[in-house]
């Protein structure tokens, strides 16, 4: 067992093991960590697309449980070299991403620090929310978008090389037009955040079935995490409606294997503190 | 303008000026970091004594709104070289502290970091909820407790000395059985995080009130911040009445203050970055 695993562990419940938000009397409310050095480096992203993206980050998961997210809490930790220009340019990206998606900042909590970190709570409206496990035997496995240019352009950026203002790792796209539309067709469903094989690992775990996969997905593909991109389960039946959907709202959909009984092996090297 | 201010003032409200915790759907909802380094040095305190008053200030939020805790999420940002046996003591310090307030902790994140970094979230029940606002001209001012000993230990510990384990620096004293008895016979709380005549100043801003002090306060009292008492505002009549509480809860009370037309001035030096 890894560290992180452990930590977990010494709690009563696996609170970190779970879906992507919890969910309390019609709301969901997920929390997670954006942090320099360890989520971005200051070189690769402007402080704009830098608060951008630890919005993004968080409202996909608001997104991925079926909410409709409403209200944020910010604690931003600020170097304090920062110039009034930078701090404008910071606020600005939470503030326009927000206002993106009608979410009201009600608090949080600023204080200095020797670098940029950032935690979000969001909460959201969520009636009916669609979680990780539902998967039943049968059910097809599917995912949205094109996955691989977040990895293959965080390993440019560790290179040292530039990548383009609109590459997924900077600035992810999230599917809430089109997820709205089949969450009431689905099963299951999560965000590609760890990569498509170790999310696959936790759908596995926690609804303890395999999967049979329909063609070979390269690990440039299948390993590659901060997509934000959807991993869904539906029962077979609803795949004319949401193939159709996915037209509709021009969303790229790969339906990649069915939910069976057998074991599963991870082909990613694990990421872990 | 400090940047502190300044960075608050980008946004289009003024997000973190306001109460201790928002309140939406008769819940309150309050995020508080807590960094190594900023908050805490690790030679200072064990971790389950970082962990657990990294879970009183942010309980401390939810009781001055007048809300019972129910629910934590916790990012928890952990250095990749700690060992087990550290892991485990602050998964304790963690979980006792929110079973001891009947929490239950509902999820976060988890990642590694070069220090130890807490933000916490809380959800409480806060069906009547006690505002910063709310002061009337001849109201009077109150605090719980003895000030002064928390800026005297962490002078103590930033001189290198060690401190008792029991000093409100390391183990804050929440008033939550005080407080809830008072709330229906106030018109204002908040809880004293920043120093008393800091916290006051909030109040003077919010309420357009000064104060008229019964007898001078020393800096070394009226300058203690994180001593997480409470500092309220209420009408004379109901004098006796909290005081009677008081002594039942054997809770220290000192009545310092009336609230009238005047400006203020906060003697303390600026704490911001």
């Amino acid at each position: 067992m890894n560290k992180e695993d452990y930590f977990i562990s010494c709690f009563e419940k696996n609170i970190f093991l779970g879906d992507d938000a919890a969910i309390l009397n019609n709301m969901s409310i997920s929390q997670d960590a954006f942090f320099e050095n360890v989520h971005f480096k200051r070189e690769w992203m402007s402080l704009y697309e830098i608060a951008r993206k630890a919005m993004l980050v968080n409202i996909s998961d608001a997104i991925v449980m079926n909410g409709k997210p409403k209200y944020a809490l910010l604690t931003v930790a600020i170097p304090k070299n920062y110039t009034r220009q930078e701090l404008k340019e910071l606020a600005r990206g939470f503030q326009e991403t927000a206002n993106a998606y009608g979410i009201t900042i009600i608090g949080g909590d600023t204080i200095a620090n020797v670098k940029l970190d950032i935690s979000i709570t969001i909460l959201a409206e969520c009636k009916n929310p669609v979680f990780r496990t539902g998967i039943k035997e049968g059910d097809l496995l599917a995912f949205t978008g094109n996955l691989g240019e977040s990895r293959r352009d965080l390993m440019r950026l560790l290179r040292g090389y530039s990548v383009k203002p609109n590459s997924r790792f900077i600035n992810p796209v999230l599917r809430d037009s089109f997820f709205y539309k089949v969450a009431p067709f689905i099963h299951s469903a999560m965000d590609i955040s760890d990569g498509l094989f170790t999310d696959l690992e936790k759908l596995h775990r926690a609804n303890r079935v395999g999967f049979e996969f329909f063609k070979p997905i390269p690990k440039r593909i299948g390993c590659s995490g901060e997509e934000f991109e959807i991993l869904f389960a539906f029962d077979p039946r609803y795949e004319k409606k949401i193939k159709n959907i996915a037209k509709i709202t021009r969303t790229e959909l790969t339906i990649f294997a069915k939910a069976v009984r057998k074991p599963y092996r991870n082909l990613c090297k694990a990421n872990h503190f």
